[in-house]
């Protein structure tokens, strides 16, 4: 058997730090348990930008084309705010996307016991808390064309294109299906079918994909009641499938609800490849957190739950991807924590690296 | 002077129920405080639809232009879900919004004091809970053309269009900016422009209307990140400025967040019109609940308060308009609650005519 390759693209900001742990976790499986990875390492976003003059090297590119799994930090910055919007690091992050066809990308919104307190929301809404949002990733309004800044009469408009195909719908929602069989056969789908059509569109779709899963129950719900009750009361949602640009708000929304924003992964999965393997590209849930950049204050966490969800979705490691994860519940119960995860409480916060060695010492 | 006239579109669910309180609330200044208004009736949403096969009939428009402000209850319901979307009730809602063009939408997120334990927030995170949303209504992705289900190859896709001119940004932002003068002096605007053009020049625009207002504290944020923060910690926030779809999505989480849902009230204001008084239409926030429609357990409060903000903000009876609250505050501080003010607690609530006579005693 081939040594499964990885590209990693620590990108912005808390990236490179993030993923400098993950680096060690890899290293110990290789060392430990006889799991290599073919490891390659290069730039995406305002770095890739900084140096060859695009936030994604066609290159690069290639290179994520062929591997078994991309493992991405994050990208942005507010240095390159005022770039030309097709050379913002965003845009290195979509052409992945987009190019390998990731149309289902899974957040997991959960709260981790020993960080219940640490939410907004009160213990009892988010304790115990495990949902899934899936997201369609490579269209709506995201990809639509016409999009642009015209000009029209004596002004400008500023225009963007929601344009969903039956089929992108279909296949988002199957995968969506998958996941709530293996779950607690409860879906819901969220969209706007009362003011979009392309939302009448969804709704349609999804009802009839779930012909073929009447073990699941299906439920459907405008976008913005949605966003109310995750907010009133998450747990009554086991799958939830929605399009891009609600996935986006809602997803973000759904993991700082949990407290565990810097804890939370996500994997954007395509169609199988020649090996079986789906095309996957796996990265936390947070973003590129320019303000902390640099300190040695990230919560490298997310983007190790990352490299454990690979180990389940892209090599069928389930085991080794539970281990990973029960280590992290374990560094947590013995009161590790990254200064995200203090508060008010005015303990004294271990560092990136530490967090990542405390993990690896759990292992 | 002439009688001011107000046109009453109770619609559907608990429109009707909620509506009526109101009426005691109108009738009650007309006979104590010499402040009468000309009060007529019509029907929006499914109940118009069912009588005249319409959601909202033309003779029932042409009012709503004539009178000085409309007061609308909610719309829709499961049995007009099937209906084809151009007969759907919301097309009702959203025809008042675009003829009338009532492009500014204040959604005030407030939390009661009296209910501050009641939201799914920590108590320190909500209580005292001030901000306002400005949402833009007339235009964007509800509006924008091309729109509908098109046959492309051999299946449908669904497709809507998000369009925003420079002047429908900065007519919106200049009624935010204006709000943030008499408020705090915070504005905070909220899109994707890292990913949308629509928002690129949504920031441009908003940015160039901030030079008006030197005065006030700008900021800018993804909308993803803006529906993390409001989660998180929303009283940073003074006054939000969004556009018509993540202001449907944004401003319902805040509601929800607040724990006062059933007590929040919405302004839709338009250009002045020739009495100086600008095109206005209020609302609640909340939906029209047909679950629990028809049984006297729906709050009144926000229905109330949207005739509050009718008299603040369309009849310079600011005063007026403070009375109504505090006569609420005080009714809420003597411990009456409608059903859904009561979560698990258990004890009896008022129906929703009690909590109008409540209302009513109270001023
Ligand atoms: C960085 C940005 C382009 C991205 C998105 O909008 O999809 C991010 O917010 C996300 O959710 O992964
Ligand atoms: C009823 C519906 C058309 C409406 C909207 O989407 O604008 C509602 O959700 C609102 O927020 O007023």
């Amino acid at each position: 058997m081939t040594t499964p390759s990885l590209l990693i693209l620590p990108g912005d900001g808390i990236g490179p730090e993030v993923m400098a742990e993950v680096r060690k976790v890899i290293d110990w499986y290789g060392a430990k348990r006889d799991l290599a990875f073919d490891v390659s390492e290069d730039l995406v976003g305002g770095c890739a930008y900084d140096k060859h003059g695009t936030p994604l090297h066609d290159d690069t590119m290639a290179k994520a084309q062929e591997v078994d799994a991309v493992l991405l930090g994050a990208v942005g910055g507010p240095q390159y705010d005022s770039l030309d919007f097709s050379l913002k690091p965003e845009r290195g992050l979509l052409r992945l996307r987009k190019e390998m066809d990731l149309f289902a990308n899974l957040r997991p919104a959960q709260c981790f016991d020993a960080l219940a307190d640490f939410s907004s929301l009160k213990k009892d809404v988010v304790a115990g808390l495990d949902i899934m949002i899936v997201r369609e990733l490579t269209s709506g309004i995201y990809f639509g064309e016409p999009r642009g800044i015209i000009e029209e009469g004596n002004e400008r408009v500023g225009i963007n294109t929601q344009r969903y195909t039956e089929s992108e719908i279909d296949r988002v929602a199957r995968n969506a299906f998958e996941l709530a069989m293996r779950r607690n056969k409860k879906l819901c789908s969220m969209e706007k079918a009362n003011v979009m059509e392309s939302g009448v569109l969804w709704r349609e779709v999804v009802t009839e994909v779930g012909k073929d899963y009447p073990e699941v129950e299906l439920s459907h719900m405008y976008a913005d009641a949605g966003a109310m009750q995750l907010c009133r009361w998450p747990k009554q949602f086991d799958v939830i499938v929605t399009d891009n640009l609600f996935g986006d708000l809602l997803s973000d929304a759904a993991a700082m609800l949990t407290g565990s924003l810097g804890m939370l992964p996500s994997a954007s999965l395509g169609a199988p490849m020649a090996n079986g393997r789906p095309k996957a590209m796996y990265e936390p849930v947070h973003g590129s957190a320019p303000d902390i950049a640099g300190q040695g204050k990230a919560n490298p966490i997310a983007c190790v739950l990352s490299f454990a969800m690979a180990l389940r979705y892209s090599f069928d490691q389930g085991e080794e991807a539970t281990r990973l994860e029960k280590a992290i519940e374990k560094v947590l119960a013995d009161g590790y924590r990254t200064a995200d995860l203090l508060g008010e409480e005015g303990k004294d916060p271990v560092s990136t690296s530490q967090m990542g060695d405390a993990i690896i010492a759990a292992l």
